[in-house]
């Protein structure tokens, strides 16, 4: 615990948020900042929790204990919705209560005597958990890196993603498509390329696609849609950037029984007791809402609320680009990485913070190669946002 | 992992109980194994679980990422509902989506180089999730006992409170009571000692106190009742017993301010990145449904509940002591302790579920000094828990 670096990210900035506030009380804060969804959860959503709330006080719809491993029904959903076309079962689904909470659990899976690989930047819960369970070695002041962790630059130079010729091998290969922060989904091409490294390293890859709805081009939507990438990959992923259930929590990991370790212990029967053992399942509320968000109706509530925030990530990115910014991400995912060379990523956020009011998250939180960067969230009203880009264009004309 | 003996304790029950199933379909089974909850949620209750979900659909009502550590107001009703005398505030308490997650939190902050010690028999989450932490050396077949761990035994001699003078020095050490599985819950003076064991040895008391609501005598309904505790002590404790939220899932930890490590620093501050890194808070739905369990009707509600399975206990002891058993616990918890001298409970767990039909849990699952007793739990309907006492009659009359 004591290798960690002062705060995890996303509370810093909620009280270097609070500072500002208390200094320009009239301020009118806009935050772009943490990527927390901000549109009410379509009614048909709702409505099947609040349904699942009252059955709770009648002697019928009462239930207790669930299966740690989430509902059947529930499991089996998502399988044919989101892996119907891949050979994935109900079985190979476990129910969760977010993605945060899964990467902890298979952090804990994998013990402290592993090597792990991260996208450089990437979302901090890796490497913090990382480093939480002794994974890692003290961190370096000089280059901002914890010894012991392989971090993957993806950069401009590279398309965001990296030069696997360079990488070293690691137990352990965290990625995440559509990224965040970087907004860059993966290629095809790019992820077989990275399922054969993992394959050719026995390598586990723990592939985290909580925002592969927001994809608006062919790249691939689950790690699954690789050929092999069954032997090799967990998925991790989430209904908070769907359906707005970042409250709500709920979420998902995919273990396929394929996936081995060396000596030919199948993964999914370790996750499963580390669930049994560490878990006792999602909240049988928050479950009767993954099933409403898998109706027809659901599906198709969620996929407004998606074009919703997508909308917004447009007029995001032409702020930006009008502005003259090299601004990356945005098309695959609701987080626009907007260029700021040779700066300070903390610099500009507070420049920003100062002169706008608007909450953004600095680059260089998510690693070293993030520092220079920004990262706009698209997680907001339509008012805010257009209201935040109107600031933008003041500060930047 | 590969330490870990055999599967999780209740699932394996669930295993036995499906092939008892599958051998005898016309059975009728009744289920007083697992504690779970089989009363329906009162309205109070779940009406204000159905409305947050109701109001998630709106501009005003919505809300997206909570705090890690709970919502204020329920931090607050939490403190001033079970620690109003102890001068406890909302910032002590974390809530969770229960207490084996909390369990399994703590021990990610632990780390694997510490040791522990668990009452004999007790909870296994706490031996399951210290072995898959690290912390433990081999399990040894001949005693039945993790290398490393310190294993206090409570039997009827000792009147299941361990012999401190014979206890050895560990980091951690875990205590429930009211206990589960023997429903013993300790008194003031053994819990006095018990904190000035911890201080002398410098040791953390994890304090597992999820069944304080059915304490019917003058015992301490929290270890900070006792001077001092706030010095050593963390205390773990859920909604899923008071109000039937074994589904919900809702709990929460209280780490005082005044627990240091040796070198002075706040464990609360470790504990508090522990969760802003591994969990991203319950439900809200859950806290909406916490908040209205201590509004002055929830807490009459929950109260009945109780009441209710305290009844159930009542049964279930009188039928085990007519028939001439020694009978322990149920006095200060759901469940009954049975003792069958010189016998193997999964032996006395296989007969009376092949003889009756009815599911029990066999104490050596808890421990090796739970070997020769059963637990009996006291969830279940009135005409289950009825019923299950006559076959209990009609076996050993």
């Amino acid at each position: 615990m004591a290798k960690l670096q002062a705060g995890y990210l996303f509370p810093e900035i909620a009280r270097r948020r609070s500072a500002h506030m208390l200094k320009y009380p009239d301020g009118q804060v806009i935050s772009l900042g943490i990527g927390d969804t901000t549109e009410p959860i379509p009614e048909v959503i709702t409505f099947g929790m609040a349904k699942k709330a009252h059955a709770l006080s009648t002697l019928e719809g009462y239930s207790g204990y669930g299966a740690e491993q989430g509902e059947k029904q529930l499991r089996a959903a998502i399988a044919s919705t989101y892996y119907g076309d891949l050979s994935l079962e109900e079985s190979d689904i476990f129910v969760s209560d977010g993605a945060k909470s899964d990467i902890s659990r298979l952090q804990v899976m994998f013990g402290s005597n592993v090597t792990m690989a991260v996208q450089d930047p990437s979302y901090p819960a890796y490497v913090d958990s990382s480093v939480i369970l002794g994974q890692t070695g003290q961190f370096q002041k000089d280059v901002e890196k914890y010894r012991k962790i392989e971090y993957m630059k993806c950069n401009p130079e590279n398309g965001f993603f990296p030069d696997l010729s360079t990488v070293s091998r690691t137990d352990i290969i965290f990625f995440c498509s559509p990224n965040n922060p970087t907004g860059n989904a993966a290629t095809r091409e790019q992820l077989t390329r990275l399922v054969q490294f993992a394959k050719d390293n026995g390598s586990i890859l723990v592939y985290d696609s909580a925002y592969a709805m927001y994809i608006s081009d062919d790249s691939p939507r689950s790690i699954f849609e690789i050929p092999g990438a069954k032997e090799v990959a967990i998925e991790v992923s989430s209904f908070s950037k769907y359906a707005g259930f970042t409250g709500v929590r709920l979420g998902w990991t995919v273990v396929p029984k394929e996936l081995l370790y060396s000596d030919g212990f199948p993964v999914a029967k370790d996750f499963n007791r580390i669930v049994c053992t560490t878990f006792n399942g999602a909240s049988n509320i928050s479950q009767a809402g993954g099933l409403a968000c898998l109706s027809p109706e659901g599906l198709e509530a969620m996929h407004k609320v998606v074009g919703f925030y997508q909308e917004n990530t447009n007029i995001i990115m032409e702020t930006f680009t009008s502005l003259g910014f090299s601004v990356y991400g945005g098309k695959n995912a609701p987080y626009v990485w907007v260029h700021f060379p040779g700066q300070s990523s903390w610099d500009v956020f507070s420049e920003i913070l100062e002169k706008t009011h608007v909450v953004t998250t600095p680059g260089s939180g998510f690693g070293p190669a993030g520092d220079g960067f920004i990262r706009v969230s698209a997680f907001g009203h339509r008012g805010n946002v257009l209201e935040a880009c109107k600031r933008f264009k003041q500060l930047y004309k």
